[in-house]
C-alpha cells in the first residue's frame, strides 16, 4: 500500500476485474460540484409490468463497465480528458414502495445535479425512472427525446397506475417536460392488447420508426430523420435495454424478438453527435436474466459511447 | 384425440414434461365449490427488500411439482384418494403496485376458498402474502402457526412500509390473526442491524427455534416442542424455502448460509402431521436465481408433503 | 376469488407471469369443435440424432408465449378477433418409447383436429413429428410445404431408422403427402457425411434455399420465390427453430452457426401471407441447452406470427 | 513435441484441463486385453421416463475425472500401481431407436470385457443400461448387488415398454442374474403412483433400506446390513447418482430432494470394501441439467472411490 | 441528493442491492490509519494448477457481502460497534505475470495495513497469496494459523514453481512465518499423486484433520482440538472455500466432494472465539464457476463470522 | 466390443455424443509423421489481461466440434479423403508459470509439427500463443497473415510483460515473424487507453480494417482486400473469437459488442480459399463465459471452415 495511495494511481490501467466497482472506473463523488458529466444509478424496478431485476442493474453495469478503456476507436477522442466525469452513486430512496415517493426522490436528486451544471447520464432501473429525471431537466421548458426501444411507453395505465414503465413519456408530455414534435421513438414493435400507446404517440406529435422501418430505410436515413426531428434544441437520450434484439440483450423485463444488432444500435447513437444533449439514460438491464452478462456489457458499452456524445455536447457548451 | 379426451387420462401417468402444469397435475378448478385441498398461486413480490422473482415461483412451482407422484413413501397413504385436490389457478389482481389493494384482494380470495370449506395451500409470492391469507383463514379467532424460516418476519417497517415482507407475522399478532403464544419459528439465523424483530417475537411469546437450537437438539426435539406450542388448536404452517440452506434452495431472495437441510426439513414436516392444520403455504422461491432448479422442485416436494398432512387433516374433521 | 371467475377475467391484460401457461394466454380446450385454430403441443424428441430436450418444449413454449399480446404491430390485426384459438394441450402417447406407436397417436390426434374442421399450429418436439402431421392434413391428397430449417430433413436412414427427425420429408415425399415441387426449404446450411439429403430434396422436386441464397439475394427475393413455389395450394409452414442462428436460438439439438436472424424470419413469415396455410409448426426447441430462455421466446414469437397467417387464412376461406 | 511423446508423459502430473479428456487420464484402449479393470462410457438415454440427458453422461464424466488423482487420501493406496485400468471408450450402438437392439449390443461389448477376465467400470447413460450389463456378467449363475439409489427400478412397464430405466432390476431378477436374496438398495425414497416396485423388492427378498432408515439407522449400520445382504459372493455396485441429494446433484433426470450427501456416500462406498466386486456402474448423470457441473464432478468422484474397491478385489482376486 | 450526502446515509439499512459495493458495505479508505481492521481484496489467481478465476473473487465477494447486516444472531455484538472497519480496497500490481513482484507488492500493501495496527481480512484470489500475507504479519516471530482446506497447500513445487497455490505454508514454514506445532488444517482430502504434501505438514509438526476425523469426531471435538494447537499465541485464520463441500460452494478451481457443510463450517468458526486473532482470510471462490452465487455468498458470510472474531481480538487487545 | 474394434468404426457417423472427444472426431495422433494437418490444441491462459478460462477452450472445442460433419456444403468437398488430418492432442508445459518456457515449449512442438511438414491448425488459448506458432512457421523467413480480432494485438507492454495477449503480432514483426505489408487485421474496435496498438500496426505496414469499415464496405470487399494485401505468399490464419460479437461469442476474456456476426466471418473465411495458407488458429474460447456453449460451437466450426481450406492449400501444394 502506497503512502499517498490515490494519488499515484491509474484505475483505466490496472486489470479491469480490481477495486470497486464504479461507472467506467471513474471516481465516486458525494456531489456534482465541479463535475460535468454525472454518472448515476437508479436501482429502481418497482413499476415493471412483467419480469423484475432491473434493481439490480446499476451493480452490474457498473461491473461490466470496467472493460470500458477511455479513446474511442472512431473518434480518436477521450471524455475523461475533455470533462470530468465521476460515479454520483445511486439515488437513495427512502419509501421504495411507494411509487410517488420514488418520483420525487430522484426528481429531487437530478435537480442537485442540475442546480451544479453537470450533464446526468443514468443507468436504470426500469423505464419509469425517465419521468422524474426529465422532471429535473426539464423543470423550465420541454425538451426533445431521442428513445431507441422495443415499446413506446406512452401507454396510459396498467393494474391502476400512470406510473408504470409502460407509461413515462405519456406522463412527460402531459406536464410539459417532453416535446412530442421534439421527439423520436426507434425500434418500436411487438404485438401489444391495445393501440393507444401507438395511438397517442403519433396523435401527441411523436415519431415512431417501428423495426421494419429501420430495417428497410437503414441507420443513416434514421440518424437523418432523428436529427431532423430533434433539431438544434436540447435533446435527452433515452436507450431501453430491450430495443436491441434479445440475441444482444436477453437479460431484460420484456424482450421482443426481431430487435436492434449492437453493430446498428453503436451506428445509431454515434450519428447523434453534435446534437445538444442534456442527458442520457440506458435501463431496463435485468441481471438475474442475463446469464451470460452480454446485456449488462452491451449497456455498459452503449453508456460510454452516449458518454463521448455527452461530453463533445459539454464542449461545445463552454 | 379421444372423443371424450379428458375422461379416461390419467395426468399422473404420462410422462411428467407434458401437458398443462398445474400443481401436482391436479385437475384446474374455477371455485373451490367441492374441492377439499384448493391449491392456489399468488404470484406477488412487490413486498420484497432485497432480490425479486419470487412473483415467478407460483408458475415454476407448478411445472416443478409435475415431478410428485401420489403415494407417500413413508406412510403409504394417497393424499388424493383421501381428498378432492384441485388448483384454483393464481389470484389475480387488478392494482399490483398498490400495498393495501393486494392485501385485500388475496383476503377476498381465500375468504372465498374457506366459505366453501376448503383447505388452502400456497405457492408464493413473497412472505408478506400470508398476512392476507391469515385475515381470511383466522377472521374470527387467532390461530396458531408453525414457520420455518431464516427471518422471524416480525420487523416493524422498512423503507416506510409496514407490509413489507419482513412484516406478515408482527401485524397479523397486532390484529389478533396469530396466537403467539401458539406460534413457534424455527431455523431463525443471519444478521440483522436490530434486535426488533427477535425482541418482538418473544416479547409477544412466540418461541423462536434459532438453527442452533435445531442443529444441537436436533430434528425430533423441535418437532416435540412444535406440537407442544401449537397444541389441538386450528395451525397454519408457513415454510419460507430459505429456512432451508442455499446449497438446497439457492433461488431466493435474502439466502442465509447455515440453514436446513432437505434430509431435515422433510423429517420436520413429517413430524407435524396430527395437528389440525388449516392452511399453509411454501413462498420465497424466486426462479430468476434457481439456474439449476432445485429451488422449485424443493418447493414442490415441501408442498406435496404438506399436502400429505392436510388430506390427512381433512379426513380427520369429517 | 369471484363467483363467476372465468367470465370477466382477461388473461391477455393479466400480468403475464400469472395463471397456468397455455400458449398466448388461450383458453385451455378438450375438443377441437367449435376451434378454428388449435394449438397443440407434441412433447417427443425420441427421434433427435444429437442432444435431446425437446420433450420439454412445449411447456416452456407455452411458459413464453403469455409475453405474447394480441394486435400485431405491423398489421394491427388481431388473431383472437378474427377466429377462436384455444390450447389443445398435448399429444398423449401410450408408448413413448415406440416410434411406430407414437406416429400413430400423432395421426390420430391430429385427424380429429382435422375432422373438426381446426387448423392446427404445433409447438414440438423434434421434427420427426412433422410427419404424422402431415399423414393427417394431407390423408386426401399432397400438400405443399414452406420448411425453415439448418437441415433439409430428407435424409434416408439413421442408426437403422427411417423415422428419425432427419428424415420426415423423405417419407411425407415417399407416402404421397408433400408435393416435393410444391415444397421449399430455406436457411439450409452446415456439413454433412454424405450429400444424399440435398440430392433427395432437388431430384424429388423440391427448391433449396441454402443460407448463402437467402444471404445474397435477400429475403424479399425468397419470399417470391417461396410464393411461386408453393402457388395457391394448400401449403404448411414448418419451422425448424434450428433455421435460426445459435446467437437467436442456442437451445437446440443440432446448432448451426451462420442462420437466420430472428429480424430476417419475422419478414420472411410475414411475407408468407395470403398463401392458403392449412397447418403450421415450430419444431426443436431444447429447453435444457436454453440457459437465457431467448430460444423458447423466438419459438412462441414465431408462433404467433404465423397464428396471425393461420388466422387470415381461415378468414379467407369462410 | 518430443520424438517419442507418450513414453515419457505422465497424465498425472499434467495440468488437469489439459489433453484428451479419457475417464481418469487413464490410457485409451481398443481391447480389455492385459486390462484389469476396464473403465466403460455407455451414452443412452432412450429408456427414461422423464427428463433426458445422460447420453452425454459419459463425456462430462470423462471431463469432470481429470481432477481426480491416484493415491486414496484415507487408504493411502494408488488403484493404478495395484493393476491395469484403461478407458475402453464407448458401447457403439447401431440402432440407438431399437432398444432390444441396444441391450444387445451393451451385452455384447460387456461379454468381450468379461471374455479378457477384465473387471467394467462403467458411466452410464440411464440405469436401463445396466440390465444388459448383468447379462453379460452374470451368463452363468445370478450374483449380488448392492444399489445406491433414489428408486428401487423394479418397476413392471412404463408406456408399454419393460425395458425402461424404472425396471432394470425386475428384468435382471426375472431371468436370474441377480440374486435378490444378495441384493440390497439404499435411499430410496419418493412418492410413487403404485407399490409395485417397492412391493417387487421385497417380495422377491431384496433388502431396501428407505431413506429414512438409512437417516435415523447411520451409514456404519447399513454398510454392515450391506455387507451382511451380500456375503461373500460376486457382487455388483450400482450407483445411480440420483441418490445424492439434488443439492449435491441436481443433474439428473429425476431427482428427489431428501438424499444422501456426498459425505455420506464416500463413507457408504469405502464400506463395501473387501466386498467380491465383479463389476460396477454410477449412472443417470445429466450434463445439461448440471450448470454448475457438481454432479459430474460427485459422479467422477464416486467412480474414483470404486475403482478403488475394484483394484483391491482384483489384487485379492489373484 | 442530499447536501450533506455521505453524513447522513445509512448503508447497512439501504437497499441491499444498491450504491457501490464494498466489502459489508463499509467505508472505502485509502489507508489503514486509523482503522481495527482492514478489509482487503487481493484479485490474484496466476498461481493455480487448474480452474482459474479467482481473481474475479473480491469483487464478487463484495457484491454478494452487502447481504450481511452487523448483529451477529448467537452473539448479539455488532462488530461495527466494537472497532473501526473500512473496505481498504484491492492491492495493486504492476506486473501480475510475475510471482516474485507479486509477492512482493502483496507483503509491501500489508506491511503498510500491519504499520498502522490494523488487522486484515483478506478476500482472495487464490491461496498462493497467504504467503506473502503471512510475511508482513509474521515478519518478527512465526503464527499459529488454522486452516481450513480441502487440501494442505505444503507440497512443493507445481510446474517448476515453488509459489503455486498449493505451496504456500510449506514455504511459510521454511522461512520461519509459520509455526508448525501451533498449525491446524482441518477438512483436508481428495486423492493426492504423492503423499509429499501430506508428510510435509505431519513431519514438520502441523496436525491434520481429514475430512474422517471431522466427521467422525465432530465439530466440537475439532474445535478443542484446534484451540488446544493454537493455544494463546498470536493466530492467524485461512479459509479455503473449497473447505466446503462443492454443493455448498462449487464455485471454485480444484473442488473436492466430500466436503464441509455451512452449518458445520459457521460453529466451527465461532468456536474460535478468544483465541488471540492477528488477521484471517477466505481464499479460492472463482465466480466463473459459480452460477448460483451461493460460493460467493458463502465466502462473504464466512468473512463476516471471522470479522466478528477479529473484532473481539482487536477489543481485547485494547 | 468388436475383435478389431477400431478397424470396422466411422466415428463420423456415431451419435456425435459418443466416444472421447477428439477435434472433428478425427483420430489421435501421437506424432505428426504422415499427417496432412495436425489439429493440436493449446490450453494455456496465462497472458490474459482481463478475465481468464480460455485454458479450457482446446476441450471444450474438442467436445462442440463432434457435432461437425465432413461434407461442406457450400464446396462439396470432404477434407478428411483430400488429406491426412489427426488431433496431435495439446501442446505439454513444464513450467506453465514461466511465460518464456511455454513460448519456447510451443515453439518446439509446433517445429515438430512443421518438421514433419504438417500444416497447423490450433485451438487456443489466448492469443498469446500465437507468437511461438509463428516462430516455428516463420523460422526461415516473414510470412503473411489475416487475423480477424476485435483487437490489434500489437501493443507494446502490459503489466511490465512483453507477451500478453495483447502483444504477440508486435513480438512477431520486431524478429522477422510477420511480415507486416502482408497482414491484415480484420473487425479492430473498442476503446484504448492509448492508441499505441493502432499505431504501432498502421506505422509498421499492416493494414487495419475496423468493424465500421468492414460494416460499410461489406465483406466482398474486405476479402478483395484481404486477398490483395497477402498476395500469393504463405499466409496464416488467426481468428480471435472475440472477433465475432458476444451474441455470437459470449465466451470469451475481453469480449467487445458490436463485432462480427457467424454469417459474416463464415464468408470471410471462404473468401480466403486459394490463399497459400501454412497454418491458422482459433484462439481466446473461454468455456467458463460459455453458458450457452455457443462460443465454442462457433469456435469449432470456425476451425472447420479453416480446416476445408487447408486441405485445399495442401492438394493445391503437392
Amino acid at each position: 500500500m502506497e503512502k499517498d495511495r490515490s494519488s499515484s494511481f491509474d484505475p483505466m490501467s490496472a486489470p479491469r476485474y480490481s477495486e470497486l466497482a464504479t461507472f467506467f472506473r471513474a471516481p465516486p463523488a458525494q456531489s456534482a460540484e465541479g463535475i460535468d458529466i454525472a454518472v448515476i444509478g437508479v436501482p429502481y424496478d418497482g413499476a415493471v409490468t412483467n419480469r423484475p431485476g432491473a434493481r439490480h442493474g446499476p451493480r452490474e453495469v457498473r461491473n461490466m463497465s470496467s472493460m470500458m478503456r477511455s479513446i474511442h476507436h472512431v473518434t480518436r477522442r477521450n471524455p475523461y480528458e475533455l470533462c470530468e466525469v465521476a460515479d454520483l452513486g445511486d439515488v437513495r430512496f427512502t419509501e421504495i414502495y411507494n411509487v410517488l415517493t420514488v418520483i420525487s426522490e430522484i426528481e429531487s436528486f437530478y435537480s442537485e445535479v442540475v442546480r451544479h451544471g453537470a450533464v446526468p447520464l443514468t443507468a436504470g432501473g426500469d423505464h419509469s425512472i425517465t419521468f422524474p429525471i426529465l422532471k429535473a431537466l426539464a423543470a423550465e421548458h420541454p425538451i426533445g427525446m431521442i428513445q431507441i426501444d422495443a415499446h413506446t411507453d406512452t401507454w396510459d395505465s396498467f393494474q391502476g397506475s400512470r406510473f408504470s414503465h409502460g407509461a413515462p413519456f405519456r406522463r412527460a408530455v402531459e406536464v410539459g417536460l417532453l416535446d412530442p414534435r421534439r421527439t423520436i421513438q426507434i425500434g418500436i414493435r411487438g404485438a401489444q392488447n391495445t393501440t393507444e400507446g401507438w395511438d397517442y404517440s403519433i396523435e401527441s406529435g411523436m415519431r415512431i420508426v417501428f423495426m421494419e422501418e429501420l430495417r428497410d430505410a437503414g441507420v443513416d436515413e434514421i440518424i437523418r430523420e432523428a436529427r431532423r426531428i430533434v433539431g438544434d434544441g436540447p435533446t435527452y437520450i433515452s436507450f431501453d435495454i430491450d430495443g436491441l434484439d434479445p440475441a444482444f440483450a436477453p437479460g431484460t423485463g420484456t424482450p421482443e424478438i426481431g430487435g436492434i444488432s449492437t453493430v446498428e444500435a453503436q451506428k445509431l447513437v454515434r450519428g447523434f453527435n453534435g446534437i445538444d444533449l442534456v442527458g442520457a439514460d440506458v435501463v431496463e438491464v435485468s441481471p438475474p436474466f442475463d446469464q451470460t452478462g452480454v446485456t449488462a456489457l452491451a449497456g455498459a458499452t452503449i453508456m460510454y459511447e452516449i458518454l463521448c456524445l455527452l461530453a463533445e455536447s459539454v464542449v461545445r457548451r463552454r
